[in-house]
């Protein structure tokens, strides 16, 4: 098995200023294709030091794969520095340069000079062009048969780089396929699905994990064949068996609920419109999130203010001053009042207390309403996270908000 | 000043199966403390190997902290590793072995003899105990003046021992403090920003760097002081020059665009209502991630289809048909729809093409219109980003939408 080794360069995150997101795509698709990291390190804007690290990974490893410091800026030299301890001189790139120019005449913003800093790589290597920013990515094959990569920082720059252009270079050197998928569940907590998954998370190949995430629990079942097809034959009678046994809480093997609820709409020819107070835009922010997604979702009303429940979706003064606006009967009027209003086959409504603390009120934060209707029923929920974290409460509510949406299409 | 670096251990990093949240929060409570992290690596569940790491790193740092590989089970190999290296026997501690066998009592499980192996610490070191888990952490020092830390892998078991227990021990190996400041613009392409602040960005104390991230281009300024004050007086005069250099463009120092937007709501006494297309929902998601946004925020009018725009916020059809929903005319309707069915003081709106394609349109993806109005004006933006990177464009366009925001509260 090939040894890869990762660097990570950038003094902002020796700073603690940005959390390293790169390592973890790069380890996850890597082990994907059957190579091995052995380390990850992270290295500051210091070429001394850089070089140093570089040539010590190189000599000990197949593969060396650095992230960051491509930008335009002077304290930018990821490049310039491999390109040195490879003894390879950095040459204009005809086509890097004709995209960098037309990236800002495009913006209508002046090409600086440092910006054409970006049109050059190290010479003999194969370079990834960038399609969602100015930095090239390169890849140069040594003399002893190692490879080494270079990949701008931002992940939403990294990643369609790396799964575009570099993983099919770097497919030579892996050994086999590992394939994952993702058992996904709602209103289950991770320790009760465990203990439904049962001796399965005992297996060697595939192997099933449980993992949480925001309110989520999930099983990854990941297995190791010669080939996908012999891979996914391994994966395939033990989801079966996971959807089985965990029931109507799998919502989808990899596919989020956001998606989920987009394809049951589409599947049955429906709209969807939605109200939310205390997600603020969160639920239509993820389902908008998906392409496609203006097929079947129509529109939010956001109604953060008392008034606005009333002014856009009707919901009565009586009903806010008798239960407030984080009750059971406001989330029923809100959906009603969206289904009406939008003239949608299915609204859902959510407001509750989202937190840090719940000012005004003598309701808890992580206290949430939600209700539903197609017209036909009208249903509703009610969750207390115990939790005063904003950012959980909302993430939490937003999943609840469309599982609701599921439980009335299915 | 004291150099020191990072060892992250545990084969599940390497794999990417969790995000590395331990090297941030470590780097970031060290950078605080006046400590220079150097390198932060991490490793796998190899003990030669990690041996081998930990001896380079200690031969050439001051302080090397460890994380991870203290649980019970027989991968768990950190603490062993390290004593060894250090040629220091593992003791039991009794204060230690009570805290497990208080914690299983109180579970009700029988105490295995694996959990035990938690008892045990390198003689002569200073006991980390973790009021959230089982495994202890240690801080040794060593005969050449240097130290050594090891602490949990879990962040929530991790981030109390760091700062209840070891940093208090780091403070003398600190010298002094250093604040960071983000000089934060919108509309201005880092490289832009970067030529404008000219050869402040070649000073050494502060130290002044430029940044990007979803098409905001930020400045750090960075003091090392004896103390919070004196790095404080250094970062002064160095953002005053920035703001000036860089003038309308600065939005903030620190602050966040929807935290300036919100305080400048909140010191007119104004409200503000948005109105949402492509965006489907972001901006108020990310106005409404800030507490106490109820104080100014009243709703947002996410209206993702044609005839949302119409009932909802009383777009002409005529200029749907003529101009289309991607049009400034568009924007500017449904800021003065939004505006007048919210009753706010201040709307905004945002109409554009998301991406990735362009599906039933001539026009590109990324092609994004804005409208704002507070009675009085009603002021437009055009952007054309060039990308077809939804969530790049949703996220620079949310920024834009507060930036208008902005120009019509100043």
């Amino acid at each position: 098995m090939k040894l890869c080794e990762i660097i990570n360069v950038g003094t902002e995150l020796l700073l603690g200023e940005i959390l390293n997101r790169d390592a973890q795509i790069l380890c996850e698709k890597l082990a994907a294709l059957g190579i091995s990291v052995r380390r990850a390190m992270t290295v500051g804007d210091n070429p001394g030091r850089l070089k140093e690290d570089f040539l010590l990974a190189l000599g000990r490893s197949d593969i060396v794969i650095l992230t960051g410091g491509l930008g335009p800026t002077a304290d930018d030299l990821t490049k310039e520095v491999v390109a040195e301890a490879l003894g390879l001189p950095l040459a204009e790139d005809a086509a890097q340069k004709e995209r960098i120019e037309a990236f800002f005449r495009r913006r209508g913003y002046p090409c600086s000079k440092s910006n054409m800093k970006q049109a050059l790589v190290p010479e003999g290597c194969t370079v990834l062009y960038n399609d969602n920013g100015t930095a090239p990515g390169c890849f140069i094959q040594t003399g002893e048969g190692k490879a080494v990569a270079l990949l701008p920082g931002p992940p939403r720059e990294l990643l369609p780089m790396l799964e575009q252009s570099l993983l099919p270079l770097l497919r030579p050197y892996g050994s086999g396929v590992i394939v994952s998928h993702y058992v996904r569940t709602v209103r289950l907590g991770e320790s009760r699905m465990a203990e439904l998954a049962g001796e399965l998370l005992d297996m060697e190949n595939p192997t099933v994990a449980p993992y949480a995430k925001e309110g989520e629990a999930y099983l990854r079942v990941s297995a190791h064949g010669a080939d996908r097809e012999a891979a996914e034959a391994l994966c395939d009678p033990v989801i079966k068996k996971l959807k089985k046994m965990l029931g109507i809480s799998v919502y989808s093997v990899d596919k989020e609920l956001g998606e989920v609820v987009l394809d049951l709409l589409t599947a049955q020819g429906k709209t969807l419109a939605l109200a939310e107070s205390c997600t603020g835009g969160g639920v239509a922010a993820r389902l908008t999130d998906l392409p496609g997604a203006s097929k079947a979702f129509l529109c939010s009303f956001v109604t953060y203010s008392n008034e606005a429940k009333t002014a856009m979706l009707g919901v009565k003064p009586s009903v806010l001053s008798r239960f407030g606006a984080v009750s059971a009967e406001c989330a029923r009027q809100m959906a009603v009042g969206a289904r009406k209003r939008s003239g949608a086959d299915v609204a859902v409504a959510v407001t509750g207390i989202a937190g840090p603390s719940a000012e005004g009120t003598d309701k808890p934060a992580g206290l949430i309403y939600f209700g539903a209707t197609d017209g036909a029923r009208i249903i509703g929920e009610k969750l207390e996270t115990g939790r005063c974290d904003r950012g959980y409460n909302r993430a939490i509510a937003a999943k609840i908000a469309l599982a609701l949406a599921r439980d009335l299409l299915l």
